[in-house]
């Protein structure tokens, strides 16, 4: 056993990634609800966990980590030897580095602005703003037809394997294929590709099971 | 010579990051100016370096890089013997990658929106929004007090040294303390302390002269 605790909603995409990365990984964790309509990632004993009393949180012993992409790193190079490697051969490291921040500075904050507006607005029973939807679907556009080149150059964004940056895609975009957003998707081919192959792999069933078992 | 050639404006703050990384390794650089009031950062020439078409684009040789995060990283790993370590101990490694990630979301989208309001906003002949302002000085705030509550334990966020995840806040930080938002720094004593060290590093003065040389 890995002691390892996740504290988190299987509805987070930032939990998601961390779920995605330990089934990746073939790591075994034990899920800690939190339940955040109760405010309960906001009460002391979670902000022991994380500060800024957002899911999700990670422990393991002594230590606690949070920011989903610092875990799942963490997770990456601890875990190096198990699981799918989620990282480059030496020689391309530096694009990992560069693809790893062009989803978190380009296209998360796009798709989950979007997603806000699109799928968790709805849930709540807020109204979609569709002047901030047409600017952001606008930006994203652009944001993939640079994936499009560069997926029409490497199977994955960093190299030719999955690593952590197509991995921290997943949330958002499963998301986003349920909205009027996946069309952008759809009429570039690699990127319909690449969107195809990794959500269909079998850790990101796995992150998508758990929402059913809730 | 390393053949590095940062291209950039010195006025931009991921532009800062960069140079502010190889002042610290005590690296030579070429400095490419980009004109981007001219929009040369949306020129084909430009874009194939950095394909999002934003400063800055790091070149060495056959290898471009892009996002300033990756390229300080890429920087801090391929000169790891040269100039200032910017990394921890192994053992607090896992909290370098947490306050790295903590800059980038939870600090960097407030400070920068903060500073596009009050110094970029009024320096292009543009009306600041107050009400924008208010809100994002009330929730910069509450991050403060995390990082209030960080550096009452520890002498830099991530460990007991200056780190990538000290010197990502410089260009932000440096803005801001010509703003009124410099009070929220200023009343929190672990905060202001930290402030005043990182800022007084002779790499970020060679940053700041840039500027001046202009």
């Amino acid at each position: 056993m890995t002691g390892i605790k996740v504290h988190g909603s299987v509805i987070s995409t930032a939990a998601q990634r961390v779920f995605a990365c330990l089934y990746e990984k073939d790591i075994d964790f034990e899920l800690v609800p939190v339940d955040m309509a109760a405010g309960e990632h906001k009460s002391e004993a979670f902000l022991a966990k994380n500060p800024f009393g957002q899911v999700p949180a990670f422990e393991q012993g002594d230590l606690n980590l949070f920011e989903s992409r610092a875990i799942t790193q963490y997770i990456a190079e601890k875990y190096a030897d198990k699981g799918t490697a989620l990282t480059c051969p030496s020689k391309t490291v530096p694009m990992l580095l560069v693809w790893k921040e062009a989803e978190a500075h380009q296209f998360d904050p796009l798709a989950s602005k979007l997603n806000w507006e699109l799928v968790f607005k709805p849930m709540f029973g807020m109204t979609t703003d569709p002047a901030a939807v047409e600017e952001l679907e606008a930006k994203l556009a652009k944001v993939l037809d640079v994936y499009e080149a560069r997926l029409s150059k490497s199977k994955f964004l960093a190299c030719d394997c999955f690593t952590l940056a197509d991995m921290h895609h997943l949330p958002n975009i499963t998301l986003l294929m349920g909205t009027q957003v996946k069309k952008h998707f759809d009429c570039r081919p690699h990127v319909c590709a690449w969107v195809a192959n990794i959500t269909a792999r079998p850790a990101w069933a796995k992150v998508l099971a758990l929402q059913s078992k809730k």
